[in-house]
Order: C-alpha cells, then sequence, then structure tokens
C-alpha cells in the first residue's frame, strides 16, 4: 500500500494517514488479518512523529478496522457487528444532508457514489 | 426547526448541533437567508453552553453554511463555490470506502444513498 501525505494540507496528518489505510482496505490492498507496519517503522518511513502514527492506530481501533496484539502489533481487524454499520449509516444520512445542502440532485449524487465505488 | 441533543451520546454536543442545523437545511426547515436564534438563545433553549453553541457555529462557517453578520447574527448563507463542493467529494469518497470496508454492496449503498436522499 502506498501512503501518501500532503503535509500542506489543512487535513490534520494522523487523519490522512488513517483515510489512507480505509482506502488500502476498501482497495484490497491491504486484507483483513494483515499486519501494518510498526508505529516506529511507518513513522520513519512517513518522516511523522511516532505519536501521529499512534494516534491513527488508535482511530482505526475504536472505528472497528484493526486490533492491536502484542506479538503481531496492529492487525486488520474489520468489525462487521451492529455498532459501525449503525455509526456508518448515520455518516451516511449527513454526508447525504450535505449534499443535498449544496445542491446536488439525487442523480447527480447517486452517479457520484457509484463511479467512486467502481473506482475503489 | 427542531434541534434534538442527545447528552448521553459519543459524539460532542457542538458536532451534534452542527449536524442538526445541517439536517434542517436539507430538510428545508432552514433556508437560506434566514437567521439562526443567537448563541445566548439557543444555548438558553437547549440547556448548553454559550461556548458549545459557539463552536457549532463557527464549524458552520468554516464549511460555508453561513455567515455571521453584526445586526443579524448567524445568517444561512451556503458556499457553492469549488471548495466545499470539493471537499464534499472527498468526504463522500471516504464514507464509499467505508460502506466497501464494511462490505456493503454497491447497490446495498446506492439503495440507502436513495431511501435517504428522498427522505430528507
Amino acid at each position: 500500500m502506498v501512503v501518501n501525505i500532503d503535509f500542506g494540507s489543512d487535513e490534520a496528518i494522523y487523519v490522512q494517514l488513517r483515510n489512507q489505510i480505509v482506502l488500502g482496505i476498501a482497495k484490497e490492498e491491504i486484507k483483513n488479518g494483515e499486519s501494518l507496519p510498526s508505529v516506529r517503522q511507518l513513522a520513519d518511513e512517513l518522516g511523522v512523529n511516532m505519536h501521529t502514527v499512534n494516534k491513527a492506530y488508535t482511530m482505526l481501533k475504536t472505528e472497528g478496522y484493526l486490533t492491536m496484539n502484542r506479538q503481531r502489533g496492529a492487525v486488520i481487524s474489520i468489525e462487521v457487528d451492529e455498532r459501525p454499520r449503525d455509526e456508518l449509516v448515520t455518516a451516511i444520512r449527513m454526508i447525504t444532508a450535505e449534499a443535498k445542502c449544496r445542491d446536488m440532485t439525487e442523480e447527480d449524487l447517486l452517479r457520484l457514489v457509484r463511479d467512486i465505488y467502481r473506482d475503489l
């Protein structure tokens, strides 16, 4: 998986890192059960603080994308129970409302989601 | 517009307030050009700190949903230029990736988005 961090972006680096990992899972570049690099290794590779990588991993853990394992470190482990699904539906509801606020039609929004899904 | 705050929720109150206002705009319960209650008035009504309301209004301002006006207070004013649209597309991309990670099929996701859009 290639991780691209934009140091000039307004978005916090740990959020960018979290997003890139989620995109990597969606694109099946990283699969369920695979280990991510250690915090130290990834921090060195990206030239960021270990604290930043740790924050991204903790966020992914809270969201049910990974577990922390003493031997294997951060392991991708997608939670499939109700909780993350409910949170996802709430997030989809908000983004749909935002699209409607910005005058995006139902048709435009559905086309955009479909194109993005197929491109992942 | 009815604002429902869940004081037992994990979600920060200012985020809940911001979300409810975005939903209100999407449902056309509040329209472009209309004033929101003053910070003090809304804080009193909801039983929250003025700082919390202020944080929600500032977030909406940053996102291009409202402007602050000396006479009229917080006025809904939807920005329609490129910037919020680009940010929206990025957010839709992330939520689509999250749905795919959670094994939501393209068909299920499109049906969900369509149902939510029509229900707004």
